[in-house]
């Protein structure tokens, strides 16, 4: 939070029909549905999250992500980095407050990288789903599926991913957390971070630019995992690769696909990272056991697979 | 136990290089060393288990298995049985006392399938190791790698698995656990017990006799099974796969094999059965789910790496 | 298993107030209402149990239990017992089928610690609660609470523990798998199983006859024991102790009481017993550990409060 | 992190006899022993933390803590804060880089309550213990005991809680994320971080000033607090109160005690935070489900035993 940068706050996701993709996100990951604007967006949460929503489901013809946005701490944040924004490059639009509902002004920009992002100070804040502010209980009655805790991340493919680290650590506040080097030394993923987490955005090299890779769902338990594993089965969801664990972040993990293609994660632990540490590093002679450390084996479709 | 068979009590594995072999199943699974014996093969158990050994390595040319042998009530028993092998028509051996060194008198015989077994009542009895049987601690100090509890059963792959059902249900009183149909109706895989596991023996059908799938040892949990996972990959094992969870028995479980080629796997958790519960029956058209219940896909090796 | 019988099949429990017992045994505990019958008797399952019911509920004056029932292999083993029970003192009583709805005949004999068991052969088999048994999924949707999955065990104090162990053994089969002694050798606690599991039923010695400890119902995992204890405290429930993990037995734990005042146990994991085990030893100095692994004291409530 | 305070960094503890303590925290903890300096000071760390070292013991004839340190961004965020302690009124002492080895120059302070606390911005980098920074495995070979990740956070007892959270937060950047209020609306215990995790450190308002309640560890998993609690048994090892959840922070704990009677807690999980969450508040009528979540009654001990 060198920057005054705070967390991940929301991503907006086209899927095709917005009646499948909610049996995906709302009845499958658990996420707790809030409500629907007046363009039909279906917004929601998970329900460890204080403010309003995280997830924005909006119907399109082709699936892939509109944009992410990170809260940051106050207007003044937002301001100054909006000037930086700017003098960085990016094309900066500023998106009025209540264009998402309960959500203030948000200023948009684009990467290096070719994916759209926000920045935003303000959002309503309804408090975690299901549990009071005073004395709250460990966890809420009437969770479903997967019970996911929080949206946490999203993995994006893109060309430009030095000057996109430019921008995230350099403009925004961002630390590299954990990278992969190929052999002549070039940076081919970086896990980048605001907090302590292992990443609060991810990118890998990519010819082609903003493409989706899949958007990340925090649970809390190897057991939990095993639960998303055995639901996604019961419910005969095209599974990706899972459970497993990531050598990058040490993440205990599972991916699997909403009804439009989009790739979805579930997971749990991994490492932490303070704004001192060295970045960890993998070398691409690595490369599967980097991604899959128990299958040391990249599947095509992981690398291929994109919206 | 209807005819006073109790459980598995050892499997003896070839292996082509004992020091590579106690690489595996002492040191990587965390099997207890006992002794070698005057032939040179090397004895070995999981820590809960109060008999002496339980996997017994033999060097050889080839990989696979010897036999593998379940332990009876008592003599009576064992001589009741012996006429009911012979009058069932197998082939039958009387191995004195001390072949294997701390067990009593066995009685080998062979199946349909064309695979070695052998009963016997006596087994010089050494405790747990590690923890006393007078107010005993929860665990031992001192297990290594996956600390496998227990060797647990053994999966084969043979051509009459309706002969050698016969000969486990009838002679030495099994029950069917649970089983794969064909469309025909037609047995593909059985999975039997003695006890209250769902399963102390399984076969698969396949044209070759007498062939080995794998050797299986019990965990406490899935973080067990994670533990499994992350230590093949720390040791640069070849996994086959997991972790995940089977359909059959709903086993949470991982496969890798050892310097020569047998298949091990760990597990925990699964169904429990008693004498009185149908068969639970699995049908081909699932065969994928039932055989890993995640990814519902078979993987080719699984069903074709034999020793 | 060693005369026939299997398993602890059901447990009639007295409670004050039927409404507030459901929702103790029913939403809490998570068990499955199966039906009422004429008497106003409300049954319940665990969702693995095979059988119709495995729990009756009685609203009476008083708490505690009114007896409990094993099932045996058949219906020659129930003449065969019957004969053996009434050979060896018992006072024994024939109960018509169909006295409990879907359930056999019944022979019901007193203990001498003052206990009503029964055993029968026949109980209506209506599969495992939402899950087929074709094809079953890993677990059913729809469970509530804690989701115990099967009645396991129950704990009955009484004074004349020795020849209730003789019964048990002698007559019915069952083996001494784990016991307390004191100082001067004399059993003081026995845990007794027909399975392998570390008990099926057990006796602490207590000057007064005839009295109910706990019913005990198994979980899947030490995740889920912590799950049920949040429960407790979610749902204002009376805690007894836990999460903790036994010495004997070393399960892990948690206890607390129903509305009448009758104690439930949930728990999972312990020891495994076969029949050529020596029992466990614990020592009464060693009590504290002996009942809590963790904490090593006992706590007088856990002693004294009996129904 | 507003101001630029990153993370507890080291606490020094004052043990009675250096052997025992190293039994403590180097064998049952599983600390990492790093060194001993000059004035036989012993350095230890938890595997996953990348400084030098984390706990120092000093031999003394009284338990408890001598400081607790913070590490800060840099040089220019210790100088600015160097003022900012000053202006406050604390009384600010400097100590010399190298006082404990590998570290930099240190800011020492008093607060409010009589703690002492230090801040800083430099220490050797030794790295992950056992991982490598390259390609690096899950966990490290050779750990011992609890395995402890890191240290996290302790807890002191104080008068002027008011006046240390002015000092946390106005002058260090710290927030407060949970608190507990007396019926008069008056705090009397509060958790405040400096990242997202839900304590940094935490006071509980006491009479007399200066008092140490616990340093605490952090583990992986339920299944590792079992494991704590396992070997606290097995080591006959004074336990405070666990396993069990706590209602503030909602983390799965356990306490103990050194040799010296200074307090240790391992946990896991519990909520997290960012500067934009309301604090979660818990009222002292429901004190004892603030502290013991499943107990919901406080033990005299925990409140009274000191160091």
């Amino acid at each position: 939070m060198r920057k005054g940068v705070m967390r991940p706050g929301h991503i907006q996701l086209r899927v095709l029909d917005m009646k499948e993709a909610l049996g995906h996100y709302r009845d499958l990951l658990g996420l707790i549905e809030v409500e629907t604007d007046a363009e039909g967006r279906v917004y929601l949460k998970g329900w460890t999250e204080v403010d309003k929503f995280s997830v924005v489901l909006r119907e399109a013809d082709e699936p892939g992500m509109d944009f992410v946005g990170y809260k940051v701490l106050n207007n003044d944040v937002l301001d100054q980095l909006q000037k930086d924004l700017v003098e960085f490059g990016c094309n900066v639009e500023e998106i009025p407050a209540g264009e998402l509902t309960g959500c203030g002004r948000r200023v948009r920009f684009d990467s290096p990288t070719g994916h759209m992002f926000e920045i935003y100070a303000e959002k309503e804040q309804t408090g975690k789903w299901g549990v009071s502010n005073v004395n709250p209980d460990a966890w809420p009655r009437g969770l479903t599926g997967m019970k996911a805790t929080r949206f946490d991340h999203c993995l994006l493919y893109g060309d430009d991913i030095d000057g996109t680290l430019k921008l995230f650590c350099d403009v925004l506040g961002f630390d590299l957390a954990e990278q992969v080097l190929d052999e002549n030394g070039d940076r081919v993923a970086q896990f980048l971070t605001a907090s302590m987490k292992a990443h609060d955005v991810a990118f890998i090299k990519h010819p082609e630019k903003g493409k989706f890779h899949h958007a990340s769902f925090f649970l809390d338990t190897w057991e939990d995992v095993l639960r998303a594993a055995d639901l996604i089965s019961m419910e005969d969801v095209s599974l990706d690769i899972g459970p497993t664990r990531h050598g990058l972040t040490h993440g205990k993990t599972i991916y699997f696909f909403d009804p439009s293609g989009n790739r979805t994660e579930v997971f749990c632990g991994g490492d932490y990272h303070y704004p001192d540490h060295e970045p960890v590093t993998w070398t691409t002679d690595q490369l599967g056991k980097a991604i899959f450390y128990h299958d040391r084996v990249l599947n095509e479709r992981f690398l291929t697979a994109l919206t």
